[in-house]
Parts: C-alpha cells; structure tokens; sequence
C-alpha cells in the first residue's frame, strides 16, 4: 500500500517535493524541539492521485488520513466534535514551491453546533470562541462553496450597524450566536446545502478545496509568471489549531529574522494582538511593529527571538516567521526562507558570508537574477524630487521609485498598459486576483495592509516599488478617486510618482535617474567576477550606453548597431540621398557625408573602451526603413537631390518589399552595392587610426551581418579588407582587428565549417535566427503566440529565452562545425537573449567566450554567468 | 617537363577533358583510320596554365607547339609561309563539353602575302587563293583585333557595287588583290598594328585568342545557362587546311547520321559547293539538301554515307560530321554526338536499343531530361489552326508551337519578357550575342540560314521552337518591321504565331493544345519505370491538372493546396465572411458553406486518382491574402457580414502584417482558428466516404502545414482526429488516411525526431525551407539575386535547384531523426524542386519514397529519378 499521510514527526525540510515546503518545514522544526502545534501532512502524492482521478479523493487515501487524525485527537487529548474538549484543526495547502495567497486555506475545522460549546467550556471565552466559529462558516462558506465573502460581511457590518459597535471585538456573544445562525442560512441559501455539521464531512471537503485550489485560474497565472511545474501538485497540512483570538494575552504575527525590505540584521516583523493569522495578512487591521512584542508579552518576546536565531543558524538563511500567542504560550506555525528586495537579498547573502555561515559561492547562488533589475532601477531625480509635492506617505513596502497614471482596477490598468501607459495600480487592498495588473504596473499603492500585506510581498518578489497601507489617503475604487487628507482628488489617468523606499507619494510625473550600485552589492560583483568563464560585454550605440553598461561591468561592446547612428535628424537626410542615388557618383558623395558622421560616433566609443574590445556590426536593415513616408519629407528629399518627386516616389515604391525580414538587407545591401560597407570599414579604420595615434587603446571587430554562405561572406570581406589596406599604406600603420560575421541565418549554422574559413568571430544573432528558425515574425506572432501560450504549445517565450532544442541546437552545431574548421574562435552572443538567465547558461555550456546584452542587464548576465559555473561544478561533485 | 601538345594520333574519344570534344574526335578519327587533315592538339591544360600566368602564353609552351608544326611541315611536305608550296592551318578552339559558336574559330592561317602566291602556285587557282587570304584577314582581324566584321563586308559590298556583280564568286583576282590591301590597312587602322605578316606570329596571336575566347562574355552566359564547370579551359586545335572554296568539285557541308529533328534513321545535311565550311554555319548562303550530293560527286557521297555508318557504330549514337571536299576528296573534319530535339533524341536511343547497338540502360542515361520539356509543349489547337493566316514558311528549325509578341532586338527581347511578355525573337540571323535574348523568348524567327544555322541549332538545345531561313520575309532590324511577300508589314509588339515542327508563321496569337505524346517516347518511359525507386507524384489542385499529369504517369497527389479553392469567385464571398467573422458563430455558418464547396473538388480529385494517395494540404496561406482591396469589394463585404465599411476596413488592417511569410498563417491558423481546419478536415473525410460509398477506393492523406514543433503538431492532429473520428461513429465506417505534416521550417527540421512521433508522413515543402534556411524572401530576392549571380556568389538559383550543402543538409538532418523515431515513416518533397533533375538525384539518395511536381515536370521527374538509379550502379560497379 502506498504511503500518502505523514506525521510531522516523519518529515524534515529536505521533503519539500513530497510535504510541500510548509510541510517540510513544519516537521523540521517538529524535529529540531520548536513549539509546534502537532499535525501531519497529506503528501503531493495524494493531490496528483486526485487529480488523475477525475477529482476524486480516494477512500484509501481518506482512511490513512483518518488514521492520524486518530493519533492527532491522542496526542493533544482532545476529540472531533467533542462538546467538551474539541479538536480544532487547521488545513493549509502547501507547494513544493512558494506561492504566497494563491492557494486556499481552513482556520477552526472541527467546529460545529455542539463542538462550539466544548470550545466555551474549555476556554471560559464564549465570546472569542463563536467568534472563532462564526469565522469558520465564513471561510469554509468560501473556499468549499465559493460563497462571495462579502455576503457574510454584509451580514456582520449589519449587525454592528443595529448595535452601533465601531469595532468587531464589540460584539456580545449573543450578537455572535444570531450572527452564527444568519450565517448557516447564508450557506444553505448559496451553497445548495445546509453547513455541514460532521467535521469528518468539514475535512474530506476541506481537503479536497486544497487540492482544488492547485489548478485555480490565479494559481495557474501565478505559476505561470514565476515558472513553476504545474505537475508538483500541492500537499495539504492538518495542524491542531492554536488561538491568538483569546483575550489580550494572546495575539499572533510574523517575524523575519532580518529585515526583508534592506536586509538589515535586526529581527523585523509585525503582530496583532488578539487575533488569529489571517487578519495579519489581509491587512485589515494595521499591525503593531514587533518590538513593541517586547513590553506586551517579554516572555513570549524573547522566546520568539530565541527562536528566531536557531531557526536562522538552522536554515543558514533569513526566516519568515508565522506565531501565534494563545495565552502567552508562543506557538511556531510556519517558517520558511523569506522573501526579500532584490537590496536585502545582496545584503543577507553578503552579511551571511562575513558572519561565517555560507560560502561565497552560495551566496553567489542564492541571489535572483531576476531579482537585480530592481537594484539597477532608477530613482527619483534629486532636484527634481526636492520640487516634488508629496500627497501623502505609506509604508515603504517595496523600494524603487516609478511615475505613472493611476488606475483603480486590475484589468483597465493591464489594458492601459498594453496601450503602452505607464500605470501605477492603487487599490485598498490587493488579492491574488490583481497579480497581472500588478506585473504590468510600474508601481503599487494601497490605503490599507502592511509590510507584509499581499501587496508589499508581491511587489517584492516582482522587484516592483510598493507604497502599501497609506492611511492618509482615501480610495474610492468605485468612483475611482483618490482624496488626500489635504482635499486634493485624484482620478483614474491622473499621474503620480511612488518612492517605494520612503512611503512617500508624489503628485505628477518626477523625473528618474540612475540606480545607485556600491557596497554589497559591488562585493558580490567581484566574487561573481572570480567565479564566472563568460565575458559579458554591452548592446550599445551611444556613448551614454557605453558608460553605464561600462560603470555595470561590461567587458566590451558585443553589439554597436550603426544603423541607430544613421537616424539622427541630421544624418537621415544624407543617408537618404545615398538610397536614391542613381549612380556610383551619386552614392558615394551622400556616404562620403555620412562617413565624417560615422567617424565622429565610432572616436567617441574607442575613447570609452579604452582598448575593450568593441564590435560594429555593419548596415543590417533594409534601405527602405530609411526613406520618408510624410508628402512633405518626400518633397525635402526631392529637393535635396534634385529629382522630381515623382522620382522619389517611384524609387520608394521600388523598395518596398513583401517581406523585409527576409529581403535585401545586412550584407546583401554589400553585395549590391559594395560601397556602403567600403565606408563604413573605412570611417571605423580612420577612427581606430586616430584614437591610436592619441596613445590609446583600440581593438575595433567589423561584423558583417546576415551572412549565409561562404562566398558571400568572403566576397565582402574582401573589399572591406581592401578598404582597411588602403589606409593602413596610406597612414603607414598597422592596426590589429577582427573581421567576423553574425551567425543569424539557419543556413549559416548548418554551414558553419565553410564559413569560418572566412570569419575571426561568430557573434549569434539569436533574434533573427529564432525568427527564422521558428518561421516567426517577431512583429507579427503578437498575434498567435497568445493563443501558443494559453495551449500549452509553447511554454516560454522563444524570443524571450532561448529554445534550446531548436534554435539552440542549430547554435550548438555552428559551433561545433566552426570549431571543427578554426578551433581557437572567437564566438559570442549578441542576440537579446545575451541578457536571459537561462539564455546564459546555455551559451556557458557551449564554451562560448561572451555574451552581449543591453547596458542595465550586464549584471543580471554577470550573476547568471557565475551561477552557471557554481551549478557545474555542483553536477561534477555529485558524478 | 609536362606535355602539353598532342598529335592527333597521340589522342582517343576519352581524352575529352585533356583534348577537348574537337580534338579527342579528330584523335579518335584518325585512329580508325578516317580522312581527316592532319594536325596537332594544344590540350586545356595550356589554357590553364595560360590563365593562371595572368593570360601570357608560356614560351615553353609555344616551343612545344613549334615542334608539333615542324612535324605538321613534314607530314604535309608544306612549309609555313612558302611561297611555292605554303602550309595553312585551321585554328580552333574545342571545350571538352560542346559550346557551338561560343568560341573563335580562325580559317587560312599562314597566309601572307608571299605565301598567297605559293598557293595560286600550288592550286593555279588565283581567285580562290586570294579570296582565303582575304577571308583570313577579316577573320584574323576580327578574332584577334575585335574589328567588327562589317568593316570589311562594307568594303567587299563597295567592290562589288562599283563592278556591279551580284555574287561574290564574281570577283575577279584583280578586284581580290586590290580588297586584300584595303583590308590591310583597314586591320592597321583598327588594329593599331600592321597585319603580321610573319605566320609564327600569327599563329601566337591565334592561340591566344581562342585562349581569350574562352572568357568572353556570350561563353560565360553560355555556360552558365548550360551548367558549364568554368574551369575546364579550351583545347586548340591546329590542322592542315583543306579547301572547299577550289572550284565546282570542291564544297563543305555537314552530315547527320540521323535527322536531328525527328530522329528518323537517314542520313541527313547540307552541303554548299565552292565553299568553305564557315559559309554554312553562318547561314549567309543557303545550303542544298546532302541527297543532292550523290548526283554532284557521286564518290565522295558514297564515301561520306560510308564513314557515316562507321562513325555511327563506332560512336554507338547519332553523329554531327562536318566535311569537305577538296577537288573530289574528301576530307573529314570534326564529328561529334549530334545534338537534336527531344523527339530526335527519344526516337534515336529507342531505335538504337531496337538495333541491338545500346541498351535500355544506355538509352534512358542519354536522354536529357531538360529536354523532355519540349516533347510535352503545347500544339496548336486543331481548329484554331484552321483558320490561321499563314504568313510565310520557313525551315522548320526546332519543333513545338508559340504565340507572342515580336521584338527584333535581343536586349528588347530580354526586356518584355521580364514584363512577363509572351516574346519572340525576330532576326535575320542570331548570333551567340542574342543567346540571352533566345533564352527568353517563347520563339525564334530567322529570315536566313538553314536548320544546322545558329539559331536553328542553339534553339533545339533549348527546346525552343525555331523556324529559320524564312526567306519569304524580309525583316528589317533597324525599323522593326517585317514584310511579307503579299505586303502585310508587322511591326514590334505585333503578334505572330510559329509551328517549329511545319516552318510556317501564322499572323497573330493561336490557341494552343497540349501534347501528344506516345510511341517511342512511351516505350521509353515504361523502360524507365522499370528501373526508378522514386514514385512521382503531382502538384495538383483541380482535375484537370490530375488529368493531365497521370496521364504523363503520376502516381498519385503529392500536394493538393486547398486554397486555391478558396479563390473560385463563388467562394471567395464565404472565405472572407469567414475572415472577418467576430464569433465563433459567425465563423461556423461561414465555414459550413465552404465545406459543401471543398467537398465537390475533394470528390472530383478522389474519383480521378481511383484510390491513388491523395495529399491535401490544409489551408496555408494568411488570411489577409484573401480580403479584398478594393472598395466597391470591401462595400460588398460590409454588406454581405452585416458590418460597416469602417469595421471592415479595421479588420483588414488588423490583419495585414509586416512579414506575412514569417505571420499569422499554415497551422498557426488552426491553433487560433481550430474550427478552420476542422472544416476542412471533415470535407476531406467526408468526401472519402462518399467515394467508399461508390465502391471505389480512396487514400487521402491530411497535411499540415507550417509545423514548427511536436506540441503545435499534437495539438491540431488532436483537433483533426476528433473531427475525423465523429464522421466515422456517426456513418459507421472505418477508413485508413494518413495525418503528416509538411517539414519547411528549420526547427522542424531539427527536431524531426520528437516530431516523427505525431506524424504518419513527413512532405518537405522546399520552397518555403528555403526561404527560411536563407532568410531569403522569394517575392524580394529579384532584388538582389542577380548581384549574387554576377559576383559568382550564388551558382545556381536555390529556389530551382536544392541548396543541398544547407538546405539540403537540413532536410537529410529531418530525414535521419524521422527516421530514427519512426523507421518507416513515408517521406516525400512537395517543392517545386521536386520537378528539378538534380535535386531529384538528391532526393533519391535520402532514400524518400516520392517526389511531387507540376504536371508538365512529372515525365522529367521520372527520367530523372531512373537515371539517379543507374548512376549509383554504374558508381558500384566502378568500385
């Protein structure tokens, strides 16, 4: 017989696959002596069984749950549905992975009519007691039977309202006993049965809501954004449940055993007295700093801090705490490794290895690529934030800083943002069903939750600025209107800015500026630089680019596209005339301008390089991206050339094409007309002359572009060569530099051994080889790699991250064949997937020599760069 | 020291790479024993050798070719320039693969004006000595000083005018001596030296020349329309001359074995008398019928019918002699395998197997299959005939029949075909500069010149109709005009209609027929059945193509593109509802109507191919290729769905794309649109069943097309099945039908192994895998393909003859990884390179089961496929 249901005593954290990681960590910390209420676990075993069973929770399954359940009532002494002594129990999902809020969960299970009445003659508490069961219809009401919460929170605002109560804590247990009997009628009334009375009912039906709960549509959306395996199923975890509802001596909060926004080291959490967890997260009520713990309950306090410490040297990360305080006696409910800013992730890490618990390379490992956009993220302009008029200030829930149009619902701020708007979404409060809106906002902004409220912790793990719990505003999602304390309204379109790191809401657009880097962050930059084989260089065409990817740790440009040079206002007009030339003369007057241009540009970059490499790849678009389209600059254009309009248009018309992506452009623009290429060698070589006869350091790589066969290549080579020779005799000076070409085209990889024959480099253009690999337009499968997407076809981005198993594969061969042919090659990457993670690793494994990327994530290809080799060498070990 | 001069007797017929064709049968000749001037071959190696020293000719070379001339002197008992007893030589160039009137040929050499006398000396024949030495000296000027020709044609007209002689012939000594020194110091004039009068030099000069000859431009496009390897190089040939141009029982002509035309079993020529050889292939003068010959000179006809037999059993195929007769002897000069029309050729290899000289084998390697083309041309209609109006007949050059507008200058030719112009070729005679003209025109039409003439002989090459020698017109160049003998004048663009196989030119455009093929050609293809391994399949979308090409012996559809259906002016209405349709509702009732429609082409294709496999290939294209453009179309549209003009034209702009190819079509329709291809899908099955119904058999097989991954693949087969699977419950029958996919882009390629695994076919579509393995678009590449061409980038055009070191690699990629998923996987090419000689020979060796082209292609594609086979054996067997 299979083993599905496990004691928590059974356990330990390694079982994350099997518990889920609220399991695992439940019976870890069984295991090491923390106070833990007793449970078990019902294994993600038995969710796949579900469901590969129709959605059917099997008998067998059901009897080994009720055989713990029996040790359960044992081990605490207390009994279902006992009128004397009930056991009440919690049921949790818990995934293998973290999913915060997306599944369900089942406070007070076990009570009933008779069992609420054992709860009172055990506590003495009547009040707290069918509080607690009042609250249970309402949850299970909800996650079994899907009735709406807020039909219950009519009933109970109702009831205050007769009895004119402010607070909840105000109502009689009278009030409680009515408000429990409005309830059952509200459950029978919308979910087509009376509420059941048999808690073996409760918790069959629990059970199976959890396991339900796994393929919800927010659940699926989420796992979908954060790329998690939807067959991991989730587990579910019975645990005997432990009051913070009962009186003033009680109370429950989290606690982060360092704080998760900074990374300070310094126990930071919030708590409620009087309370059970729920009320923490909903951010309902606005918790109480946890120092404040200290004078209010000092036993409980130190004991949470003692634990706080040996669960941390325990984990060897920072923790993120659930307790529960049920009469001074504190309870441990939950830990697990805490979510954090992408700032208290470097910090923890890099703190962790000066404090001697974890090795560099851990903490190498441990940080998220993902995660480090938002420390390279700008902030607010200085003298424009100090002109700035602040509205209100919140909570500075997740740091950055972000200016955008409000919007007040999910999908009109997802729908704005597809436009191309910046949002901000503003919100009472978020709940799991507001996740895209917030992945497509640039900020968040709540009135009500805390720190650790659902927005701030999305925000968080998102790398998005968050101001939460700003009391100071009013929102009327409704009307869609925010009032501030000082009478200004704002409604939906209105701009405002967020500092995520300060609380403070700004009215209007700021301006931004760079992110700030040092410190941590700049320790595990050179850690990451010890440990990683690839170079990272930039994507850039302007000095600026150069500068800030330069300031970030590129090792050289991988991509200067010189065609972004050619459309600077006062060029466009030359290179203009250069396209409808009629003759050689024509189009080599209009280059000859372009060239002094294009030299200009090039000194400026070899300047900044100081001898990096830098890698210029020559004219790739189609001619006609360059022509104008408005009467009037066709008329400029005539005039310019001394043609007659009808001219210029018919040349226009003649460039037209049915498929530019696959038309004459890169070095097809050479092969027709070998001048272009001629000066653009020429005004590289001129430049490289220049900076070297200053003293400088220059190493210039001519790249030529979509390259398909051999003779090709080596017919524009030659004449680009001839054009360098002639300079070089001219200046009387010889210059070392590369000339390769762009491995873009399929048919360039499968002839990749003729065709290093002719090349210094490869550089993979892996946009327009997944184009063309796949067949996809990448301006045109906007319109069916949605539907891809939502069948499962495609399960990620190919444009995004690399498909390994095709176009990666047709990489691999282009590599292995030029090596076969001139096995000391130089070979990168130059494609945007130079900046994906899982991008990286592959092109690691290839033994390629770099990757280039665009300026703001040369880090992020740093970090991932390292881990690829620290994951390596955790493979070699293990053979 | 390395030889590179050859006595003929030193040669064989298999020296043809050394000697050339001209000189390894001059070898062969005088081997077995044959009348053939004596001489010396200067091998291609010398042309090597001469190209690669910058074009200087070595003077070890020069020396070896002395020697060989001192032997020449000693053989003939002549001496170069005496003046009792002179020795001339022929100097022509000969290529080891046949390039007729491509190169230069110089008559006479050694000529001066001393050796003149020693001829008149030697023949007491004063006019004919001097008129060689004065055709010498044109011809020398022209060949080796480029003075065009007519120069001197003006001062011999000049002459003749002034003495009022109608023939040259009349010409007295006197008027010959007086034309020699004009042309002397019209060679000194143009040439920029005087004529050398030293025949060593003269000799050098020549050797270089014809050395030269082998780059000039008309043999460049010669050989690049012929698939010529460039670097062959010519051989020289040198020979004692002999002289036609000696009086009434002297004369030249050309014999065939065969007739070239028909390929009926009878010797076949032209003679002149008094003449040298030039004089008929120039077609100034009109030969006489070879029968005449035997009334003339009696024993030199009964000697040349008997060298003719000998020739032909020693050749074992039908010989192209050319001779002279030098006062009653004769002399054999060139023979050669004799190039004829298709129809010639089938009936000569058929008759030569019937006679026991070749087997069946032999005769199907000898066909070739670019020819095949010609045999299945179209005939006038019977009827249209008729009423035709005969203009003129003329020598019925090269068989088939065309319509088509005249144009009476090539490079104007070349011109209105590239406007897709039906074209044809007016001159009075060609000349290798109009090659490129011919190549484009349906037709060619000379006024002068008999059928072994320029045009005549150039144009069965090409399988192109030909009548020449239309002396019954007279055309004039200058003015663009033809007139006939009773007055009619026609002018360029007018419309003529030509019957190759008749020699009459009928006025205006006749309706055309298609061919009649049978007897030997039949006998020929079941020969070839015999030994293929490829099926043939066809392209075919409506009956009467599947007519037509089962007629020519496909076995089946290889590619039927059901949207050609959807063009019909009836359906279109219905596409485009369907298009535009806002609900899958809309879409439904749109498609409902479609699917009667698909069903009565499906019916019609089942009942023809009687239970041959049919291929159809689900919808392909983007959707947007069928909205209309035009706004009375667009009204009708927004009429006919109910919407507005505006709705309409949004969804049209919606759908337009920026790279359709690379857009929103093939199966990414169904995986947005499942409903489309479902309807489909269910007309196919439905259809089938009708058929079965009947009691006939029926095989359709259902492609996909546009297949990237095994996931898209699975998910629209899935659909299909369903589909499928619901007509058989509901009409209670079980059909077999294959569901496979079409492999046309790379990562499809690539990953054929997990693709094989969902697919029962695969059918290399290889246009589109071309365009994607080159990132080449076909409606663009016009742009820049001829660049590619020029610059000897590109030798062949990829979209006719398979790319097989990219695009060919790929598919042999696809079909090993098929393979290893799925052994007997059926595999096939539906691209039209499955109509292409040589990408057949690459299919075959992949081992594929079929190759599908259009109709006329399938007998090509039959040749080709048998002749692949006996190339491999003859390859086995060599090892």
């Amino acid at each position: 017989m299979r083993k599905f249901v496990y004691q928590f005593s059974e356990g330990s954290k390694d079982m994350k696959v099997l518990l889920g990681g609220k399991g695992a960590n439940l019976a870890e910390m069984t295991n090491i002596g923390l106070p833990v209420p007793p449970g078990f676990t019902i294994g993600t075993d038995a969710c796949k069984d579900y469901n590969e069973n129709d959605q059917t929770l099997s008998e067998e399954i059901f009897e080994e749950v009720l055989t713990h359940l029996k040790l359960l009532e044992e081990k605490t002494g207390k009994q279902f549905g006992s009128n004397e002594n009930p056991l009440l129990v919690s049921v949790r999902s818990g995934a293998p992975v973290s999913m915060p809020g997306m599944m369900d969960t089942i406070l007070n299970l076990g009570l009933n009519d008779k069992a609420v009445q054992g709860m009172i003659h055990q506590t003495k508490d009547a009040r707290s007691s069918l509080d607690s069961y009042r609250r249970f219809i309402q949850m299970f009401g909800d996650v079994v039977r899907g009735i709406p919460s807020y039909k219950f929170e009519e009933a109970l605002s109702l009831i205050k309202k007769q009895k004119g109560y402010a607070q909840d804590t105000e109502l009689t247990p009278d009030d409680l006993e009515k408000l429990i009997t409005t309830y059952q009628e509200l459950y029978l009334e919308h979910g087509s049965e009376p509420f059941p009375q048999d808690p073996l009912t409760q918790l069959r039906l629990a059970v199976q809501s959890v396991f339900d709960s796994w393929m919800n549509p927010r659940a699926v959306v989420y796992r979908r954004l954060n790329d998690i395996d939807p067959n991991f199923g989730t587990a579910v975890n019975i645990q005997a449940m432990v009051f913070g509802n009962t009186g003033n001596k009680s109370g429950t909060g989290i606690a982060f055993t360092r704080n998760p926004s900074t990374g300070e080291k310094a126990v930071f959490g919030e708590f409620l007295i009087n309370a059970q967890g729920e009320d923490v997260v909903a951010g309902i009520r606005t918790p109480e700093d946890i120092s404040k713990l200290k004078s209010h309950l000092p036993d409980a306090y130190h004991e949470l801090m003692g634990t706080c410490e040996l669960l941390e040297n325990h984990y060897l990360d920072m923790q993120d705490i659930e307790f529960t305080i049920e009469k001074e006696k504190l309870f441990v409910l939950q830990t697990r490794n805490g979510k954090r800013t992408a700032q208290a992730s470097v910090q923890v890490a890099v703190d962790l290895v000066h404090e001697g618990k974890i090795s560099r390379d851990e903490a190498i490992k441990r940080i998220d690529t993902k995660q480090i956009d938002q420390l390279l993220h700008p902030t607010f302009e200085k003298k424009a934030l100090e002109k700035g008029e602040v509205l209100a200030t919140g909570l500075p829930a997740s740091p950055g800083a972000a200016s955008g149009k409000i919007y007040f619902d999910a999908s009109e701020a997802v729908a704005a943002a597809d436009l191309g708007q910046k949002v901000i979404l503003v919100r009472n409060e978020t709940s799991p069903e507001d996740i895209e809106g917030m992945a497509k906002s640039e900020a968040i902004l709540t009135a009500h939750g805390g720190m650790t409220s659902h927005a701030a912790v999305v925000a968080r793990g998102m790398g998005k600025c968050c101001v939460a719990g700003c009391s100071e505003i009013d929102i009327n999602e409704k009307e869609k209107t925010i009032v501030t304390n000082s009478g200004i309204t704002l409604r939906e379109g209105d701009a405002v800015s967020l500092d995520g790191s300060t609380g403070k809401v700004y009215l209007g657009e700021i301006l931004l500026t760079e992110a700030e880097i040092g410190g941590h962050f700049d320790e595990l930059m050179e850690w990451v630089n010890e440990v990683k084989q690839l170079d990272i260089r930039v994507n850039a065409d302007t000095p600026n680019d150069l500068l800030t990817a330069i300031h970030f740790g590129a090792e050289g440009i991988g991509l200067c596209r010189t065609e972004h040079m050619f459309f600077h206002e006062e060029r466009i007009a030359y290179v203009r005339q250069m396209i409808v030339a009629e003759s050689l003369e024509e189009r080599k007057r209009a280059l000859a301008h372009l060239k002094e241009m294009q030299k200009e540009d090039f000194i400026q970059l070899f300047r900044i390089a100081k001898g990096r490499p830098v890698n210029i790849r020559l004219l790739d678009p189609p001619l006609h991206e360059f022509l104008p389209k408005a009467e009037k600059d066709l008329e400029r254009l005539a005039q310019d050339t001394g043609k007659t309009l009808a001219e210029i248009k018919k040349r226009v018309n003649e460039l037209a094409e049915s498929n530019p992506m696959l038309g004459h452009r890169g070095c097809r623009l050479a092969v027709t007309y070998p001048e272009i290429y001629k000066m653009q060698a020429e005004a590289i070589m001129e430049s490289a002359v220049q900076i070297h006869d200053e003293g400088q350091k220059v190493f210039p790589e001519i790249m030529i572009p979509l390259v398909s066969s051999k003779e090709e290549l080596a017919f524009v080579k030659q004449e680009i060569k001839e054009s360098v020779q002639a300079i070089f005799d001219r200046e009387r000076v010889l210059l070392p530099y590369d000339i390769g070409t762009m491995i873009e085209i399929p048919r360039a990889c499968v002839t990749a051994d003729e065709i290093a024959k002719e090349a210094q480099f490869f550089s993979f253009g892996t946009n327009d080889l997944t184009q063309l690999t796949y067949g996809f337009s990448r301006d045109d499968a906007g319109k069916f790699l949605p539907s891809y997407s939502e069948r499962g076809i495609l399960e990620t981005d190919p444009f995004q991250t690399l498909d390994t198993a095709g176009v990666g594969a047709l990489v691999e061969m282009a590599v292995s064949r030029g090596r076969m042919a001139n096995p000391n090659m130089k070979m990168g990457v130059c494609g945007e997937h130079g900046g994906d993670p899982r991008s990286i690793h592959f092109f690691h494994k290839l033994g390629l020599k770099y990757v280039s990327c665009s300026p703001f994530r040369v880090p992020i290809a740093r970090l991932a760069a390292a881990q690829v080799v620290l994951e390596e060498r955790e493979q070699l070990q293990k053979v």
